[in-house]
């Protein structure tokens, strides 16, 4: 049994979390703090879990050892208290922004400050088994990752790692993604009368996780381009890239379809017929599933490639509790099994 | 020319009036006041109404005199400044709940505190057109209306006026309603993740807005009961009353039509055919109408009587140009003539 | 382990079954019916199943011989065929509305012809394990649940059973419901730009769910109405009973508590603080649970009752489920333990 | 007083016009056809016009003659039937795809098939004002326009037509849209409990309305990527272009500001703080604004520009209108005064 606390249980990835590991078989929930929140039972802030857990938020300064400690804090906390938290557990999962990039540099560049702890950079691995998945197995501190870099990463990967891809054109990523993304506080903006129906292109250039697709695709002229719509979980990354000469169809399916058959939570989505003929984050509410799809211009050298994902799952806390089933030797998928639904 | 300046017109309530009042084209507006907006141009609040006005947000407490002031002020706040605001306009529309109830008492029991100008109650006339036409007309002060309260008076308006509704019996109206009645203001519950998908019976008992039905229709036992679901303006009102024996489904007919035939705003939705056979409110976003309908069982004595209507508009802002008109000797239907939409 | 088959498989509930059976740990799943998609990949209809299954859909003429039936065919169909299905299960679970009234009076009442087979009714048990656990548990034939009946005699049962409702007095309960209760086959109303929004008190009285209510509960003054809302899976009751004289809210208490208590899927949502402060189906996709809450007027006798669900969850395949563990013998709530999402 | 009948008025187009022409206080409305409503009133379609009119659908043999004829009817239609149309009316306008290009070359490789009336084509103003609004106002036949064309032409016109972009590069236009633009008639895919909440891309390349953009704005080399989302009205146009070197934001502004100022319908939204800072199309709904806005990156290259419409009104209806407003020397923005609405 591994002993799990998670750190910042208040927020939607603190609580989805939580929700996973409560019905993960192998994994005993020790700890949830919050602080607004402390006392309370956690299903006062998290309604799904009522009768499901008799847990109360504790008090973060007052965690306990565990095997493996998840934080789940606002950007920016974990690299100020990174050395005390690595004293009260062997394993750190951090699904913060803190432990993405590698390069200090980096970080201070997107992030507008230099980082905190950059000595520890070089100890975590960024934490898309997809990507990482040896590493992580070996690893004591994965970072988290973020969910719209998850679907960009995802939809370019497989054309990427077959070398398919053209990488001297600029890619243009337009993600679309539902409200939960901005987190548990609200703001002027997520006011339902005003977020309720929008198609908001909020931003153009320069959101934070450009950096992380940067840095795990090795692309230099790469845009993310975000827009917000009606819908509370989901992200549907729509990708433009050049293909080089002579890459055809073929050689796109036969790199998609491998990505799906080395990965149990890659599913290729290509239909000629139903409803269903193209990735779609709804369907994928509450599953670790990434769907991927592509598609080429009749010039065979325009790629749009799409992939949709749960931002809280595969896009944060069940590619965490994925990693962690790896960092402990666990079958990758365990706990990690509801299918979505349809219709929802 | 009506020269008019809305108070408090940051809000839905003054932001819906400001748009209806500047297509008015008997109506000059002056003036519209925010504290916290002070200065910016109204459309940078109310995004719909650039390039229409380049009016700014002035000092509530440098208003001009005109003839008529709109208040949209949150509830509480016109009781204290009625006598101030009086000597700014010879005709004065307030929208806030502070002039609504005639009686001080009532206002005490169901306001949580004594009205603090209860000397002004007598001069103001309930402004529901539908109610008080003609007192209206001759009126000087005018009071809002509260929309959950307009959707149940005007869905049993024509039944109980036409003396078809047994009031021994209790009256039970199940009243749906949009986020944009919540106010501009945000609030946990109104966060897009929590507000989306919503069928949330946040009041079973004791709504304020029942007093405003008990005293219009002289109903003793009255329950409102508020469910909020997911729509931004809208308000459907189901009424369960029982008729009088001997009570047919003609004179009920008789009664709905005969309302909708005095009442330029009123509709009779009851169809055998098509995708609207009853009222509904999402047709209606941005216009005044108010649509009504009935059904009685098989017994013939349990009535459900419907009324859709936008809160903003014949709950609110909408009732309150209507009632400007007659004030003014105005055609009642200026300026409130958009149709609203299909679809939508 | 327990060989299942599913007639009508291409259908929502249909579609529920096989997403629950092929994560139940003790069912293997022989066949999954569909004439119009006669030989398709389940998940090619059922998009939240890809690889998760290789099941095509199977001819209905062609079943084999399994442990339990399940029979998700349009109402009507399964009483023209059950003396043949009987042939191929010892157990059959039959979710359309053919088995679920006792008296075939009411059958041709309510359903406007009469019954075809008559002389199986009252093999059947109404499918509710709250209302009659210990008779499914010994039962061979079982029938579904009706979603709108089951959230209103949910909602009703604790307090109904406690002999707290004073019964002479009408029972009204008003249930808004989404779009996936009327199923995978679309209409002009069900089209989005119609359907989108709506607030749509589609039917005041004579919904045939109301006969399951006064069968199971035994209320004779009983109303249900029925109002469509913008959501895909949920159903919330909101029902206006009288308690008796003398009735207190301790009283209540303790009568839904104790439900609660002995039924896993119940929950009591009745809370002073947070978002999720009354029963709200939005957070129960997904999930097998029904929250119950109840308010009472100030005078003490007008009760309002609440009950969330998911209509493809506890309002059918996961009642039906649930039965399926009953008789045979297993844990009630296997195969059932999704705990359905926050946010979303 | 300028006479107009509707061809082809049960559709979302034709009850769009409709609704416009009954406001406006130049035109008699004389007939609207339908087959399939023959007879019907035209309110008991659309909703909305309940008590605006009592015109009933015409049959569409008995049309009489009149000023204008405004042809709303699926594509491929009018084609079939100019010749008879074009002895009713002196002046003819389209809003299907018949007539939107010049080039009958260009017709069959994107329609899939020869024109029926290639004569026809050279008489045909394309009938976007802000394009050709001199044409317009001496044409006597004026094709509609593709919705999604309007939202990508009218992005990218300021920049395009001030010589801004570089257009060797190619240019890809990210449209997202609502359902209304799939037309009344419902399919599997618009069913609500499947249309709801999606994030689709249901077409990657190969849209029709690219045929109009490269015409309109000779663009060679042009991509329109169509997304699907949770909205009825609206559409979202984000491009991504090359601006030429030395480009500076400067200029992008003076082309976007001179493109508002000439063109009465263009705003430019780009705030720095607020709610709306980009361009939206909830809050356009019922209104003929195009609002647009423009973002550059950091190396001043890579222009992102946007266009929010609502599809039915300056997508289509309220384009047309303004069209006829041109060709009848009216003011252009007669009977199109309706703002929007906030919140909505």
């Amino acid at each position: 049994m591994i002993h799990a606390s998670i750190v910042g249980g208040s927020g939607y990835t603190g609580g989805e979390l939580l929700r996973i590991l409560l019905s993960h078989p192998d994994v005993d929930v020790v700890q949830v703090t919050s602080r607004s929140h402390l006392g309370e039972y956690v299903y006062q802030v998290h309604p799904n879990l009522r009768k499901r857990t008799k847990l109360t938020f504790s008090d973060p300064e007052a965690l306990q050892p565990v095997d493996v400690l998840f934080l789940a804090l606002p950007h920016g906390q974990s690299q100020e208290k990174i050395d005390g938290y690595a004293t009260l557990a062997t394993h750190i999962i951090d699904l913060s922004a803190d432990f993405r990039l590698r390069d200090p540099a980096q970080y201070h560049k997107w992030y507008g400050k230099p980082h905190a702890s950059a000595q520890w950079l070089p100890r975590f691995v960024y934490g898309l088994p997809e990507l990482h998945r040896m590493e992580i197995s070996t690893a004591r501190y994965v970072s988290g990752v973020g969910c719209n870099a998850t679907a960009a990463n995802l939809a370019l990967l497989p054309a990427v790692k077959a070398g398919l891809v053209d990488l001297s054109f600029p890619v243009v990523v337009e993600i679309k993604v539902g409200s939960s993304e901005g987190g548990a506080e609200g703001n002027p903006g997520s006011h339902h009368p005003e977020r309720s129906g929008v198609i908001r292109t909020f931003s153009a250039f320069g959101h934070r996780h450009t950096a992380e697709v940067m840095q795990e695709l090795c692309i230099d002229h790469l845009t993310l381009t975000m827009t917000s719509v009606d819908l509370v979980r989901g992200v549907l990354a729509t990708a433009h890239a050049n293909v080089k000469a002579g890459v055809t169809v073929k050689d796109l399916w036969k790199a998609y379809r491998s990505a799906a058959n080395e990965n149990p939570f890659l599913r290729v989505v290509k239909e000629h017929r139903g409803i269903y003929r193209v990735p779609e984050p709804k369907i994928l509410a509450g599953s670790n599933y990434a769907d991927l799809g592509f598609e080429v211009d009749e010039d065979g050298r325009h790629l749009v490639a799409m992939c949709a994902i749960d931002n809280l799952m595969k896009g944060a806390s069940g590619s965490a509790v994925q990693c962690m089933n790896l960092m402990f030797g666990l079958d990758e998928m365990m706990g990690l099994d509801f299918s979505g639904l349809h219709p929802i």
